[in-house]
């Protein structure tokens, strides 16, 4: 690959072409597959991973499961379906992506082709979010109120969505607007997606950056360095309570002690219409092997214990505005 | 080593025995040498470190300097003294601890057996730093109304002092006294010094416990799981502020915010009685390649930028308390 030319993946001569997220950026290798079960376990294995992309992915996964099926399609769709809604159980796109292929499953399961019309359908999700990502740049633009330097966690752009990204998109979006000077990000333990990912992107994207531990960001707000922060979500409750991936709370906290605006992007489809608050998230445990070792090394003894969350939940009175492809909202939120 | 037994350092046969804390809880290697400038490249590499041992090992290193000198002492402690000041900037026992022998030396340098007196007095550092950490432990009771759950950030034990530790040994004491019950120790990036080393010595010592990423302490808190936080410190100014290892500013944050008392345990040796608040403590920056790779394995690219304080600085007003051998002290500090 090139400079500045990765893709997170693509849907090429009825094949899912990947990147593998958990090689990067050491390694740049493209998977390519039609097997569902493969695209579900590269899910699980974070292989593909940002809730924006695990919706796109589970929707072409879902398409290709009916590929190669003549006849009697229903066992076969509701097996990959079901095998695909237990791969990850916080981003709400996935369920949202599946449950839209299901919708259209359902209304032409005895039609002609129906490969062809999920694929078309998973086309016009991957397209959508595309669209979603550079909306979000667009109405992002509205919060700098000057040259920034912006602070992120996890990763949030090409590798984490379908198109540029969601806070990843916003802040490539005011750097080439002249609107961000700098970006610092968080390594984001335990997974590294900051130190890896999003240092990979922002490198591609020719944004200067540094990594920092996530428990130096508080030393770089007192030392005044920070303008504004920015994150994803993978599931917003009605009232604007978000979760993402876990330290997001601990840095909304900081970023509000400090007095530092502190931004969510998110496209609308990550909105779950169907809780009021927080509360009510399912917050995904990993296993702890993922703490006590790292590139299969052990960094201390295996048998000691260890708490996994991958996820925590930001209340929405600690989030200055939401961007979304429909625009900035502000708190208090009321989502409908 | 059996279970239960082990040592940071001792000293026997004129020399100076320590365990190389780099290697654990995987290996447990012990060095041997007489040779203080191999002690600071011990300090410097991290092999021996904790504030207090530091100062501990830094003393015997000066006497050692002059072991086999017969004649014209003067230039080999000055270099020795010397060289030993620049191995780690923050800490202030280590000056404390080499200024002590300084004057030893001035008042001695003429005198008959210079090591031996040299030498009698880097035992009664350690011995004093050993009684100051058994009597930590007994202050610190009473800051414990009830059964607790602790929350803990580096590493205070025996690894880190001449004796059972600071906060470790408020944890140890308090634990062995039926007031903790469950211990969560932050692991402590970069270094790792919490899924490394504190874990090691709550194993050691039966004490239960679960490690987690710094970024999920917030989590546990809003879970209500942690009743108290306690954590060293590696230099105090007289108004209280309190530098130590990086992360714990950011914890003191949302301790406070959580309405979760913090405290911080370290001897009066600690407190730097020449500065009048934290703005004056110089943080040492150290180098990238601590947070861009782990056990010589790089986990991203090394020519990515980072940003690397070792330590930061607590203001006063976020320390409920301070232990010290001389008792528990309470917000507004003024030492004198």
């Amino acid at each position: 690959m090139t400079q500045n030319n990765y893709f997170s993946l693509k849907f090429e001569k009825d094949k899912l072409i990947y990147l593998d997220q958990t090689k990067l950026p050491l390694e740049e290798n493209y998977i390519e597959t039609e097997d569902y079960n493969r695209i579900a376990e590269g899910i699980e294995r974070l292989e593909i991973r940002g809730a924006p992309l695990i919706g796109v992915a589970a929707a072409y996964a879902l398409a290709l499961s009916v590929k190669n099926v003549k006849k009697d399609l229903t066992p076969v769709f509701d097996e990959a379906y079901n095998r695909l809604r237990v791969t990850r159980p916080t981003a709400v796109n996935l369920f949202w992506a599946i449950d839209e292929l299901k919708k259209v499953f359902e209304a032409n399961r005895n039609a002609d082709n129906v490969y062809k019309t999920l694929l078309d359908h998973a086309k016009e999700i991957h397209k959508k979010d595309e669209d979603y990502c550079t909306q979000m740049g667009k109405n992002g633009l509205s919060i700098f109120k000057k040259k920034s330097v912006v602070l992120t966690h996890c990763n949030t752009g090409k590798l984490a969505t379908g198109g540029n990204g969601t806070a990843f998109s916003v802040i490539k979006t005011a750097f080439e607007n002249d609107l961000v000077e700098y970006v610092y990000a968080d390594e984001t333990r335990p997974l590294l997606q900051g130190s890896r990912l999003t240092a990979f992107e922002l490198a591609k994207c020719g944004i200067p950056f540094s990594i920092q531990s996530d428990s130096s960001a508080a030393v770089l707000m007192k030392q005044g360095k920070i303008n504004l922060v920015i994150t994803g979500a993978d599931r917003i409750a009605l009232n604007g309570d978000a979760a993402n991936k876990i330290g997001t709370y601990n840095l909304a906290l900081i970023s509000y002690h400090h007095n530092i605006p502190f931004y969510i992007a998110a496209p609308s489809t990550t909105i779950d219409r169907n809780i009021a608050s927080g509360e009510q998230i399912e917050i995904e445990y990993r296993d702890k092997s993922e703490l006590l070792s790292i590139n299969e090394s052990q960094i201390t003894l295996s048998e000691y214990e260890a708490f996994m969350p991958a996820f925590d939940v930001t209340p929405s009175h600690l989030i200055k505005g939401i961007i979304t492809e429909e625009g900035v909202f502000n708190f208090p939120y009321n989502f409908i």
